[in-house]
């Protein structure tokens, strides 16, 4: 199945725009009155037919909606983008598809990339979420420094996962599940200890992922998946 | 730590070839008598002194080793190669940072690739091997027909991952700690309905990964984190 993506929803009018429109009419080649499923970002799969094709848009009559089941628990990982962006993108492709709420970007001391272009992940998420069928769009936070980060972020239960800590306990044993759960995942090269030191300070518990060692995106998807998986 | 690699070890000398020399003497300019960290990729790390540097190759004085320490249970992943070489080459990748201990291709009713370049993949497990500070490289097999496959596999633990059938276990309540597990994962598109019920009828046992829906190489890293993670 084919899900699209807009925000432009007015009662029940909906319309597709730029690359939705061209994907849905040029390239699937859907014309008027064929149905189409589309979500909204915010948690509704909709069902309509098409009224209306323009040039860079498509203009959709709404048949049905229904909310996406709701979740007990919330997934927050805050990672320092990965100096090679591909490796950030696809822990946020991997993210939204096994289940993600909210992605904010770290700027650490050991950090190599100190900017990021919003955008582009933003393109990644959506066609994540359409393609893992899912109505929801992770919440994207632009880079942040990482003191200021902790200093006010609220999270219910907060971990920092970081290496070099033999005495931290894995976080299947720190992570009560139903909650929304926060994780720090650092750069290459890993937190400072002053970070460290900071984010145990402000309440954050330290926690270890894995028995190897592992990359700043994978480390980042298996405190996401952990989350989901003990969820589930 | 830089760590290499060299399969080429006789008593207490080895030698480092082609890229693993370049990188250890032109990139990293490492000189005579200096010290380096290797693996042999069979569970073994060595300690050593360079005493030979030559155009090509970097003789090396082995003064120490050890062998990785020892688990209890292991991870086969039989996986579909995806259309997109790029999804297989980073589930290889981000697979052997989690633990894997061996990964067989499948060729599949639905598999829109019927070849790839083992050498290609056989460089990413070895990079990743060092990356991860692991001294044991996966076993990689060619690719082979589902049917052949699942006639001559012997692990102890055999589970097929497909969507679409509801009753099936989620992986973690299927799988027993300390075993030797193998979880096939299909093509985009999934298995044939015949795959799954020749797989089943061999003893494979049907589970679920997610109540997400994942692509291929998504499934792939779940299902062999999910082991791991029963292990850890």
């Amino acid at each position: 199945m084919n899900l699209f993506y807009t925000t432009d929803i007015q009662g029940e009018m909906a319309i597709l725009h730029e690359e939705e429109a061209r994907h849905c009419t040029q390239v699937l080649r859907k014309k008027i009155s064929d149905q189409i499923h589309f979500v909204d970002g915010k948690n509704t799969f909709y069902e309509g037919v098409i009224i209306e094709i323009g040039k860079k848009d498509c203009s959709i009559q709404i048949q049905q909606k229904r909310a996406e089941a709701p979740k007990d628990y919330r997934v927050h990982i805050a990672i320092a983008p990965t100096k090679n962006i591909d490796r950030l993108e696809w822990f946020a492709e991997k993210a939204t598809e096994i289940g993600i709420d909210e992605i904010s970007l770290l700027l650490c001391e050991h950090s190599e990339r100190k900017n990021i272009r919003l955008d582009r992940l933003e393109k990644i998420l959506i066609a994540a979420m359409k393609q893992s069928l899912k109505a929801t769009l992770p919440k994207l936070n632009d880079m942040i420094a990482f003191d200021q980060f902790i200093a006010q972020t609220a999270d219910e239960q907060r971990f920092i996962a970081y290496l070099g800590e033999l005495s931290n306990p894995h976080l299947k044993y720190a992570c009560p599940p139903k909650a929304n759960s926060l994780v720090l995942i650092g750069p290459e090269g890993d937190f400072s200890a002053q970070e460290i030191q900071n984010a145990l300070k402000t309440g954050f518990k330290g926690v270890s992922l894995s028995n190897s060692r592992l990359r700043t995106e994978t480390a980042g998807l298996v405190a996401c998946h952990i989350i989901n998986f003990l969820n589930e």
